[in-house]
């Protein structure tokens, strides 16, 4: 592993870039941040597309290498730190997260960029579903007692739930983790409102809840 | 492990359930192939759902656990079954599969589950992304010379393209390492038009290339 300080290319509000905030500040690891501001365009210029092809936020420039895509840059640092792991140890267990990181990051998250016609009938569908499965796999946090991946994915998705001012209170399991999760230092210090990037007049915005 | 045949529900035509297909194939897991017609609403039925709490396929029974998720179900496989690996050794290129996964399954599969209104440009936005990230990662397959996660993934896309008609000569590269897996016993034995629940008529079907 370099010792130089991993650079992390971020969108305060976006919540693939608050994934990866999330669990650097979890595992403890310094970082520079680099605002990329996605409204003015930054992710489509010539010399961020050469580092992440897709166009996309976040990149992260770690031990040399530049990662992409939120799920796959997680993955890496519970794999060269596993320090305060964010993955259980047993296969099964591992695998109720990993369903529930794809649940929220692959179904909901793509949902949420395409300003869909029918975005909310979709998302409220798809929150249904994730509230079933964990009603099966939550305690404290999304799977048993141990903040995982699938929590480091579930709060962002609440806040952008409440920006589209969905009634969270159907889904009570959902809120109350999110509650309870945005009171550790780590998601508080990933948070938008606390990045470099986030205009002054939104800092005071309060979201429902949490 | 359990000794017990794993069962998959699985839906021919599914790139979900192909994904997963393919990987049991890959690995050589003798498993029992249990349909879900997608058309007919099987999914919605109170005893699968009760099993797959998202109402999607596939699901996979295996060690006596229940898992859902097509990526949650690879990362389990590679965990517990590593013979025949479909990820490499390395971190750094580890992260390229699993960026490639989720750049195909998580940001591609769901649009093409809801039909979007500009669905091809959509699509055709992401394919040229993804052609471009495997100008920079593939060689014989999508990241070097070892089939992985990623080519697992690619391939469904690749058939789904073609039933859409995009014109694939603009993604050389995707189109190519499609080909060349196509020929592979394992992707073979997952095509669509090889399982149980596809239509006579429908195996007649000769898609583009592959």
């Amino acid at each position: 592993m370099s010792s130089e300080k991993p650079i992390l290319h971020s969108y305060y509000r976006s919540s693939c870039s608050w994934r990866v905030r999330t669990c650097l500040d979890w595992k403890g690891i310094d970082y520079e941040y680099c605002p990329v501001d996605l409204l003015e365009g930054d992710q489509k210029k010539e010399e961020y597309s050469e580092i992440n092809p897709y166009k996309l936020v976040p990149t992260l420039i770690i031990d040399g290498n530049v990662l992409s895509q939120s799920v796959a840059i997680l993955e890496y640092l519970e794999e060269t730190r596993p320090e305060k792991p964010l993955l259980p140890k047993d296969p099964y267990k591992r695998a109720l997260v990993r369903s529930l990181v794809q649940a929220i990051a692959g179904d909901i998250q793509p949902l949420q960029i395409l300003k869909l016609y029918n975005i909310l009938k979709v998302l409220e569908a798809i929150k249904t579903r994730v509230e079933k499965q964990l009603a099966k796999t939550s305690n404290k946090y999304c799977v048993g007692d141990e903040v995982t991946l699938a929590d480091v994915c579930l709060l962002p998705q609440v806040y952008k739930a409440n920006r589209f001012e969905i009634d969270m209170t159907k889904f009570p399991l959902i809120q109350r983790i999110a509650n309870d999760l945005s009171e550790l230092d780590a998601f508080k210090k990933a948070h938008p409102q606390n990045q470099i990037d986030c205009p002054a007049e939104e800092k005071k915005i309060r979201f429902l809840d949490i």
